[in-house]
């Protein structure tokens, strides 16, 4: 066993050990600000303090460890990711790039190497946004783009999100003193697992991402005639649900053929019944691109074609976009650096679009972002199935540590 | 107004008199047995009395009014259709076929013919189904086909059908006695709505029955990998519901080339959610032909093109058959003269599939069976919406008439 491969099996104990801290015992879910959920975090301050960081958790419950240069007015590089999960989730979610980061802040210390800069570890304390329905709030305080609105929302209970961080110890009142000035930002950098089956299938264990994809959501109702499905000859029907599978199949043929990935995740027909032809359909567009372009001009197309699908069967339609977010790119710098590291380590650099968002979205705000992704099992997540190697982390240790050398190089010089 | 506009107006007068008696006061729903149903099955008993037949309330409860010809051992012909509905009803599907028949046998009646057979009215019991989930209960006891297992069937009150015929007075050691021996028949003939949009499509009052379609229902499971809807590229998917969409497109571009119907009605993804790739999808797929042929034919095409497409998608596949029924051919001879008598009333004497099932399905084991279809609106059925015009309620007495003359005729030679 290496060095890297004994780092990984200290890393994976204490990724087990924040696993069997949940909310409920027989899957691990620790939702923003629960009573589990400080727990986990309290086991982390614990972790960062036996690292020798400089550990405190804020107003937000964000876990946090600074390792200190000897110049005070120096920029803070950020490494970074979440503890928080969805319900019945996966332990490497969050955790990985977390303990990960922990892992080099300790060995950096260690190797008391001159910093010429800051590094603080976080942990996030919601990026899932399960409780409040809201995402990244723990990543935005840092970001200093925190809307105090938001602290109005209430859970399932009826707790106002104001209440949930008084019961943990968090004052309303300085979650902005928590951000980290735009001015003293280095940079950003979150390991995370890929949740994708890229890497999988491709046999590599990490790849650097390029960009978080920009993503529209659309609600589509399609408006036809029900009828009885043994008088209502073929040539007189309005049938919405074939229109739908029409549309279905034109905007997989239009993904498929561009840089996009399209899904409908959900689809109800009114009034379902085997012997009725159905006579309203509505249901989900999910569109993602690392391309903005491609993506509005993809949008604008599959709507053109849906109007001309539905006009050939005189099916009504409702198009409701329902959420567009932008695309986030990863600083260029610091992505070239990762790709030598990745090279350096012996592998082919990939460089991947994450289609699924994380907090470095809310980050790029500020500071220039990099992201890590490391293969999971069959590209399974959010879900107890979800899996990292030992060898892959170690392998990602390695390219992580060369990362941050060559980061600390660049800047010492 | 001519006579038959002015007959048609108390056919629709006791139309309406029968949909006002509802176990619901806000819609018309009349279920098999109910405190309701009996009370419009006494009006209707009471309308046959006052037209002069010999009548009565069977074992099942259907209404039955006897006019007898001079020679007792005639062959009877009956005339009939259900007075039972489904939830929130129409008033025309069913009824229609009873008044309509009642108004021919009163004039009939009235025109001292002398007949060379004997006639009997029926209004079935239960047609839809709705309370014990099984239909053609009235016509079954009628056949002679009445299996003694249903009598154990329970409604959703847990009611058994046994109960429920003891409760309207019937005794289900007489059912037997209740049907017509097969050496007795001479024919069967029902008026019905067409419960379709061809006749109104083609601007017809009319048309005769051909044949009640053949019908093959099944259910169909596909199998693939949920995934998350940013990060799984598309070349990587194993979508579902993209494959159920090609499989809807199949079968409908089938159906349209060939002499069937074919509906899918039913569909639902499992665990279903915007940015979740469905991973199963489970559809009903209902299949109506006249023809056996074409309709056994497709249904093997289309169970392979379904093999096909889903190994083209690596999708999984479960394939149940849950109801296979023949199809119903309707009497050469009595078609004959209802094409005649079409031609007669000045219209294209139209023969429509029937692609619902009617108790002549029941009678067509032991008689040749006729059917007239009379145009409703749009072909809205089982629906407040159901309509029938006065006008071409006149059309099809003036049909009927001129078929039971012929009718009468062919058996006096």
């Amino acid at each position: 066993m290496n060095e890297y491969q004994y780092r990984a099996g200290r890393i994976l104990e204490k990724i087990n050990q924040l696993a069997s801290i949940s909310e409920d015992e027989n899957c691990i879910t620790r939702t923003f600000g629960t009573e589990k959920f400080m727990e986990g975090a309290d086991k982390v301050l614990e972790w960062m303090k036996a690292a020798g960081l400089n550990s405190r958790i804020d107003n937000i419950g964000n876990v946090r460890g600074k390792l200190l240069c000897n110049n005070p007015s120096a920029k803070t590089f950020v490494i970074a990711s979440h503890i928080d999960t969805v319900v019945n989730a996966g332990k490497f979610d969050g955790p990985l790039g977390v303990i990960m980061g922990l892992d080099l802040i300790e060995h950096l210390r260690q190797s008391k190497i001159t910093l010429p800069f800051h590094i603080e570890l976080i942990a996030f304390s919601d990026e899932e946004g399960v409780r409040f329905h809201t995402t990244y709030l723990g990543s935005k305080v840092i970001a200093g783009s925190f809307e105090k609105d938001l602290l109005e929302k209430k859970d399932s209970a009826g707790i106002t999100l104001e209440k949930a961080i008084v019961n943990i110890g968090g004052d309303i009142n300085k979650l902005f003193d928590d951000a980290i000035e735009e001015k003293d930002w280095l940079g950003y950098f979150e390991i995370h697992i890929e949740q994708g089956p890229v890497l999988y299938e491709k046999n590599i264990p990490v790849a650097v991402v390029d960009s978080i994809s920009a993503q529209r959501r659309v609600e589509i109702i399609l408006k036809g005639v029900a009828g009885h499905a043994g008088t209502v000859p073929m040539s007189m029907r309005n049938d919405a649900l074939t229109c739908a599978a029409e549309f279905i199949l034109m905007v997989e043929r239009l993904a498929v053929e561009n840089d996009l990935v399209a899904t409908v995740g959900r689809l109800n027909i009114a009034h379902p019944a085997t012997n009725v032809i159905p006579g309203e359909v509505v249901f989900s567009l999910d569109l993602r691109s690392a391309n903005e372009d491609i993506l509005s001009s993809c949008y604008h197309t599959i709507k053109k074609n849906c109007d001309a699908i539905c006009a050939g069967r005189n099916i009504g339609i409702e198009w409701k976009l329902v959420q567009e977010t932008k695309s986030t790119s990863c600083d260029q710098s610091m992505k070239e650096l990762l790709v030598r590291a990745i090279r350096g380590a012996g592998y082919e650099p990939l460089l991947l679009a994450s289609g699924a968002g994380h907090d470095a979205v809310a980050i790029s705000k500020v500071s220039p972002v990099a992201m890590l992704f490391v293969r999971c099992f069959k590209g399974i997540s959010h879900n107890p199935g979800e899996n990292v190697e030992l060898d892959d982390i170690a392998q990602a240790i390695g390219v992580c540590n060369n990362f941050i050398s060559q980061l600390i190089n660049q800047n010492n010089s």
